[in-house]
């Protein structure tokens, strides 16, 4: 495992617009309703033309810019569109985004779902570049969790990968993660994880989450993949990441945050994970200035 | 207009199933993905019972708690859920607001959905609570806006009721709303106003953002409902209430927040409205707690 | 408040595809069914072309042509299409409202799709250009009602505008309408005025039934924006608009047809609204006539 | 073939609710959008119980009751239905059709819906029950055509058998019928109906739009299961049914009403078919009253 | 009734996008899952392009070809297709079905779904054609059955078309089919029938299961268009044959498979079918062969 | 890594219907149409009831009965059901495995699509319980392929769960699986691999697809998860086993089937994996015997 380049030697990967138009459409739909934009249908004159740019008000990591710029071509195909900026990398307050041109009626139709979806997308991957610019140093990963907005995990997940943070879990489905409930119903650690060997896929890898250093090594000597190391003080997370070295990964979680993060990362656990980027990260400032009617 | 009495005058209506279920559906789906949860299948023994607590780890105004339930209801309609707490309502932190039991398996698969919807929900009344609070001894309503996360307008709406805010627009089609692109475009306010008029129906209110007491002063010439005025600074606020005073409602937006609320609303506008709310509201921090195998 | 101008001077505004593409798509999947169209495949021979003329065998006023047109587009984007005719404009019989050229396999299966939605919309839009031009003269509009087909209240109401008419609610979430059965369960209407202000946003309009004088003064009193004078005759109609004459908007409803509408809008009242505009309008007779193989 | 026998020995068979509540799912959450039911939510104090009663205004034949009702069920499974009528049945002005109990919040809500698919699929079957009445004594079938509201088809067709019609096609799927487009470019009516037997199914039916007594008897050559006898005079169509006599079924089209109906069965044709049955027949008058809070 | 020209005579017609797009979407949308191709987005470098043959493994007949394609299309416009061979016609293994040019990741991407489309369909037609082929020296059809992959009806009822078979009932829907269950639930043949010919459309064919020469006798009296003839010893069916010869179509069913196929076809019958067509050929071996990067 | 008990030591953990009633539901309007069913609806009585029994007419394991009774529920909550067999069992043919009572009209309506599901998937489970059979004497696993029906991912990948396989990736989304072409266009093994890890989760394992021992020691080198010998012969299939043991799984395929899955699995690979269990399994004969009107 090793902690991605910057973005400039490791672009991300574009998502297959198969994966979000169908969201982007129902954005817009949730915004227009069942009349459309009264303000622009009324009051423009028919045919008016308009130049608009997208730009970014406050500083931040771009994540989404072509989910959003799909809210134009989805109104209206003969929008024209100038990407200025690419996902995945960091822009100035005041940078321009993008240029869209044509119908004013459209424009201004579709800027408010457009601004939505990128605000979000860049708000997440801003807060996980910050979070990621701290472990960075120590060698460790950022790595999100599923407490993501509902109905917007693959969006999320792909804003975290925009800020340089690695994704934990899509689902339920594609790992194994064994918490304290489990454990528990399950009659112990190792009848849960042999049961679970016994019965999944030879590609599933089994996380295990421990609080004490007696459940690690239970968990080592099981061969789990991960160990979930969860609101553990820092001292004996440094004795559980010395325990667990050259054994399996280590994740720390809980109450990670910009002030926590360096410190926790310092104890060299692999991983670090936070739910806040993705539940609580503020928006990114971004807008539609239309420059030209 | 009249500031809403507090919650338990003015009980929160709750949302018809048929306006959220799918979109609780859909967020299930997209946890459990193709093969459900493996960890819970996998490790859990068949049959296994619990009950579990839904708990506020903080304290904070709840919102959307029937919505959290139907995600274990809608997954296994025998689970059984006692409802202890009521949307828009204050809770300590420890308390807990729900009690379900069934099958271990159904409530662990579950959680995750319901805890996203219910601290996304409540984070929104929460931060709406806290608004309300500083601008209610002056008389001014919170009120949101269309800055709100893509496929949520409905629930994060209904969250900043139970937050005690007032609704804005819930879409592009149910009020007029003539921002600076559309004077611009439409050549003047006077022209946007009265093409609006002779345009759309007679139930559809007319709001104008103004920016100077000059823009102001046209508004109320042409009989607008309601002014929003635009980051203005408190002084020329002032005098803008003075001015609109009888006329029409007056709406201040622009940088509200919780440190700026109360000399905002101690300028005697009618509203003030703030995007924050429903874009970057942290989550409220809810657990569920399995007590019981 | 003011009548709009004839439809050369105030162009009906376009539906964005995005609100009406699914509808079509659901309509043309509807006719196909599991096996497409039987008749065409196995009786023309592969390749054969045609051109075909969409012609009003009917005077009347048009709407929903780009809409019919989407069938032809959505079933075979190589299909050309000539638009002759334009939406919100009256047309004589025989009139070419558009030629399409190409595939005749294609031309055959959307033929009726096609056909049905312009037929059905253009009754609507044909029904309310009638009853508008006997309101006219009295500078009275032409409302619609929520008695919409189910499934296309979007497109009835814009086809209402195409008419001429005005648009009252989209839905029950766009406005306040307080009839009797709201003011008898709720107390009274002074109760339910209240609460509604106390409860719903600043940009929705209240609108009151009333039956009698006094419960219009009583309505008066309560400052709200709109009164709908439910089957009155024309002597009290009369008095209730000069009782309400300065003080808020009037609508007529009830038996508003094409005999009694001059009579009701002759009264001075603002609005008179009819339901049989979307319910029971009989289409306008359209076809489509093959001109060449 | 034979002409059905009255409603009393022919019961309609109802449709299984998968075919409709999906429709009537769409049909509430287009009336009542993102916000609910605003007037209900805010006027009525919590937990007002009424009892309503659906009711005929105008006398007719019923159709889609269940379908009607299932609009107060799906938002809220806890009213209570006590059906009074039944499809199929023709009733008297003022006959009470069904009582709902239970939240008046819920009733309000569902009542536009309900009332609006009840009206649109009553008058279906009320003009299609006139429309038998006249055809009846001469052993002749009224049958619909697939003019039908997009969307619609199966609930209208539906309606066309409680109004004690029969069906034509339910799409272009399901049987085959040649006009004289698809003869003229498949090259000649017996290349048309050889290509058709050669490729179709063998329950697929062959029914053959004639304007000649040439035509009919060259269809009548080519063995076609039914013959369309399009827009002939009586005097023609006597001729053309006595030539198809023993050989195919007759259906004569084209400018039926009742006015026309009773002269046009007297020919003998087997099947009269109207497309206004389903594309303009007036919705039937049905309300709600509300008889005690 | 006729046996189907060779396919060069008798090309297969084409589906309607419209009626396969939104099957293909959700095929890719189930391997893209909610991260998409982890694979090829993590190891190829951006921008790689690839040419890729889809190839035959094995001799066979070719349906959903265009289907297949669609993939491609659907996860990205600019993948150039050349399509090099035609649904309904059979092929040599190793013949090269289609390039595509474009994206190396999306041709990994889309590779899978494409050749699960190609390969179950034209398992399908390659069994269907393999049937035909024993029972068209004898003038039999083959015909498939209900017995279809639930989902796929449209699809596998094609690739039956594109095998040289002909379709039996799409659904239950488009045909009367009375089995020994509705005969004996009825209350014997001729009230099933009666009941039947009184309530169905003009254009309803009824075909009725038999299984000995009195129950076909019965059927035969009564006039059924087509007589099911199941699981008859041939003796018996050729008894059955020359008792309905001329009076109604005759289709033998039960049993009936490559070895049996020629035996049955010979006693006379005028269709065999069979249910292993569509829920048991095995699928067609493709591939995708990439030849260029 | 363990083989599976058998079924009795571990049952199959049940879908939530969340899972599948959706596809159900499809699959019975796919049936239903646009009509209904005809024949039921026009032949029967109406209020017959009937007793029906689902058996198997041949021996085989069960997979699917849950998802089969759906469509009786779905159609008709008031459709009794007795289960009296499980899923992941094997039962002789003639087993009765349910029994359902209620309306004749439901039972053979909802028949088809009952039938069709459970054939399709218990041909699954039995095809995958006859292979395991053949491989557990050598510890090796039998697991499925993405080669499985488009839209039926999450359904045969159980059915191969009821069948005592294991699942392999469910989506190119869960796991990575690096073949020949990855590894050509990404520049070699190596650089794929470190990419791969360098970009996606830490839950994330990897296979690799290799040729020859050379692939393969280069694959053992870089500590990828899993190798898959892909059309290895058998003796330089031990060779790679052996190389292989202890240092990361095997899976052999290519050509696996009932005749060669003893040699292949005696070589000591971990997993023998096979397309055909999920694109080519014959259905299983299951019927519904109406016992009783």
């Amino acid at each position: 495992m090793s902690v991605p380049a910057d973005a400039a030697a490791n672009p991300v990967v574009p998502l297959y617009p198969i994966l979000y138009e169908d969201f982007v459409r129902r954005a817009l739909a949730e915004d227009l309703g069942r009349a459309g934009d009264l303000t622009s249908d009324s009051t423009l004159p028919p045919g008016v033309q308009a130049e608009a740019r997208m730009v970014a008000r406050a500083a931040g990591r771009i994540a989404g810019l072509p989910i959003a710029l799909a809210a134009f071509r989805l109104l209206d195909p003969a929008i024209e569109i100038e990407v200025r900026a690419e996902d995945g990398r960091d822009v100035e307050a005041g940078t321009v985004l993008a240029v869209v041109r044509g119908a004013a009626r459209t424009i201004l139709s579709a800027e408010r779902t457009a601004l939505n979806l990128l605000g979000q997308l860049s708000g997440v991957a801003t807060a996980t570049r910050e979070l990621s610019a701290l472990a960075a140093p120590y060698g460790a990963r950022v790595v999100c969790t599923r407490k993501t907005t509902p109905g917007m995990r693959t969006l999320e997940k792909y804003a975290v990968r925009c800020g340089g943070g690695h994704n934990h879990r899509f689902g339920l489905d594609d790992a194994i993660l064994i918490k304290d409930n489990h454990r528990a119903l399950a009659g112990g650690l190792r009848a849960a994880v042999v049961r679970a060997r016994q019965t999944v896929g030879h590609l599933v890898k089994i996380e295990v989450e421990v609080e004490t250093l007696a459940q690690l090594q239970e968990a080592i000597d099981l061969g789990v993949d991960v160990v979930l190391l969860d609101n553990m003080p820092l001292d004996l997370l440094r004795q559980a990441v010395a325990l667990a070295k050259g054994k399996c990964l280590t994740e720390a979680s809980g109450g990670i945050n910009p002030r926590s993060a360096a410190a926790v990362a310092a104890t060299g656990v692999d991983m670090i994970s936070a739910g806040y980027l993705t539940h609580s990260a503020p928006a990114l400032d971004v807008a539609l200035d239309v420059v030209e009617g």
